[in-house]
């Protein structure tokens, strides 16, 4: 099915900036694009659909990078503790915390993980997100770890969404494993890991380095484990703490560290060196109030490539939106909103290791774009929360969400 | 039309509290509700239909007190001009900033001015908002005011929103009065108000007492000007400094006073004995990266009734999402769950002067109602942006947003 789409400007996001092409027009051969360029200069040849976008300035499908969105349970209610003042202490001492996610987690069925996740996930479709990440890691056993990336799977089956499912067993300590950390480590190394790659249920490997989770010695043992199976690898890295995640990350090639409030200039330069994305995450930046920035003008002059997530989980993140992460990327991190939309397009792609076929309007990349109702591409930045009006075409098809 | 709705439980939000009936029921004759109280004691009679509403949540109607939803042009070129480093002296000297959201307001069409607002109300009525304040004061002539109200005048006539029009003539002095701001508030008082209230235009009066905007004596001017001709007074107040304007709003029974941040103990104090409403603006002061707190423990010590809205407007708080300021009011001003949702339906009723009618569930007041698929009413303010399922019940009936 060839399809032209006309009367549009477009922000084609190549080298991460705008690069607009304005009066433009895109050629769909089925799931791919085909040709982009100036409207006078579209190929005179048969179509089997023209689309008019009415003057809607056209950018690439959205991608959320870094996600939990598969899990057990709510925490609203500890939500509502903490601001009646009930201490994190008392919280987990009553249970409460990243605890009752893996309960609620291992306890749940798939089919009420995927209900669950698809409830959250049709807000990210909504705005215009085409492909999100999703990360085990409140299962932290293999049967459980298992269930949240089969669930991961059947959401990139059921939704207009491409999934990369990324196995993060290294989150957190399970209870059973208390006081012996680093045998959970082998645990993961040597059954976790191998048994789910095998299944086909692994795209890439994350962990959390931490005090209050692994250390980088533990998360390099995970790296190796994981290049062994010749898996992509991720960091959750200098969140809390400055203890050289992100330089680890990229000693180890991979292809995202995120987070990184508390990275230091030589993480910095380590990362640029080995093309490392530095994945930001504003929403739990701001949930936390957490005060300390990540080295956004360092990041900028080595030429580090930054993207931007919602981080949706229901501890830290329960961000529904990532349209708002462009915006709070641009208040508290001071980002242009050229730069955010980078981080949820190109940069997002390379993040994920799609940059071959994701986050750019190019001829040969999957047509997944969005036309946006909208003045300038910065008003995906400037308006805060709602609903932009928009079409959104997944895979050179425009898909309508309820 | 007599209607039950039940299977669901209420947050009544009496008092400006959950005031929770479990396993509840509502039952509402044409748009008031009857009766309402728990599942088991509903009254025995025909009812013309009977819903459904399947264990959710259900709380008032949201209420958006303050916003300034009218307005021509776009200020997104502006936000990126900012972020790109251009200072706001700079774009001020370029015609920047409020003076080009008035010219282009005086140049718009009524047709426009209500297409554009209309487009962003969209967002405010898909997340359960059913009345809102607009406010006037981009025209700053009698014309564009008139022009502006008479849009808001409409927007309630064609949406299921029930509108209230504050003339906020006193918002900053046009470019054609540079120099004679008293001469300008003589025209305000003398003129613009008694001949927009003659026409029906004005629900309520409001100004801007700040440094850079009119000193609390010619508010005062515009408030004998508006209790002359009976209208309730609002004010922006105490938002970059100290200047009293919520002390001489207590002083003439004002039924709000916004913003905020700057206010004193005695301000409290006097709002406290006035029945005046705090309006928060979380927004705006997320937006404008304000450090300084409005004093929350103060106002809750007093007894001073919290409100909280959008104040969507082009310059500084372009906010789409009243649900989103819940969230913002909470980890930004430590306000809990339960004080937020009272600041969007019992405290912002009373802003607005519709306490008697609207802002929580009980018997005799307007049937605008919600019902949540969430687990407790947390989540309204736990969930950060995106869209949460609900069903929406407007005058008592239900209604759909595409
Ligand atoms: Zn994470
Ligand atoms: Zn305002």
């Amino acid at each position: 099915m060839k399809r032209l789409w006309q009367h549009c400007h477009l922000a084609t996001m190549k080298d991460g900036a705008y690069s607009t092409i304005e009066d433009g027009a895109l050629v769909t051969q089925d799931d791919r694009i085909e040709w982009i360029g100036p409207r006078r200069a579209v190929p005179a040849q048969p179509y089997d659909e023209t689309h008019d976008l009415k003057g809607s300035w056209v950018t690439p499908g959205l991608i959320d990078s870094h996600t939990h969105t598969v899990f057990g349970g709510n925490r609203s209610g500890e939500f509502e503790q903490r601001l009646q003042g009930v201490s994190y202490a008392e919280i987990a001492k009553a249970g409460g915390g990243i605890a009752s996610t893996v309960r609620a987690t291992r306890e749940a069925s798939e089919e009420e993980l995927f209900a669950g996740a698809r409830k959250r996930l049709a807000s990210l479709l909504r705005e215009g997100v085409t492909t999100v990440e999703i990360k085990s890691g409140y299962g932290l056993n293999l049967d459980a770890e298992r269930k949240m990336l089969r669930v991961a799977r059947q959401l990139g089956q059921a939704l207009p969404l491409t999934v990369r499912a990324t196995c993060l067993a290294a989150h957190a300590l399970p209870p059973e494993y208390v006081g012996r950390s680093d045998e959970f480590v082998t645990y993961i190394c040597e059954t976790i890991l191998p048994t789910l790659a095998n299944e086909g249920l692994v795209d890439a490997v994350d962990a959390f380095c931490e005090h209050l989770a692994f250390s980088p010695a533990q998360v390099e043992r995970v790296f190796q484990a994981a290049q062994a199976l010749g898996l992509p690898l991720k960091l959750h890295a200098e969140q809390l703490s400055s203890l050289g995640g992100s330089s680890l990350a990229a000693r180890y090639q991979a292809l995202s560290a995120d987070h990184l409030e508390y990275m230091t200039e030589a993480d910095v330069k380590a990362m640029a060196a080995s093309g490392t994305v530095a994945v930001l995450l504003p929403g739990a930046f701001y949930l936390l109030r957490e005060t300390k920035l990540p080295p956004i003008d360092a990041l900028r002059r080595e030429g580090v490539p930054i993207a931007l997530s919602t981080d949706m989980n229901p501890g830290t993140s329960p961000v529904l939106s990532l349209r708002l992460m462009l915006n709070m990327a641009c208040t508290l991190f001071h980002l242009t909103p050229e730069e955010a939309l980078a981080g949820v397009t190109t940069h997002a792609a390379k993040a994920l290791g799609l940059a071959k076929s994701h986050g750019m309007l190019e001829a040969g990349k999957v047509a997944d774009f969005i036309a946006w109702e909208v003045e300038r591409p910065a008003d995906l930045a400037y308006w805060l929360g709602g609903d932009l009006p928009k079409r959104i075409v997944y895979h050179g098809k425009e898909i309508t969400h309820g």
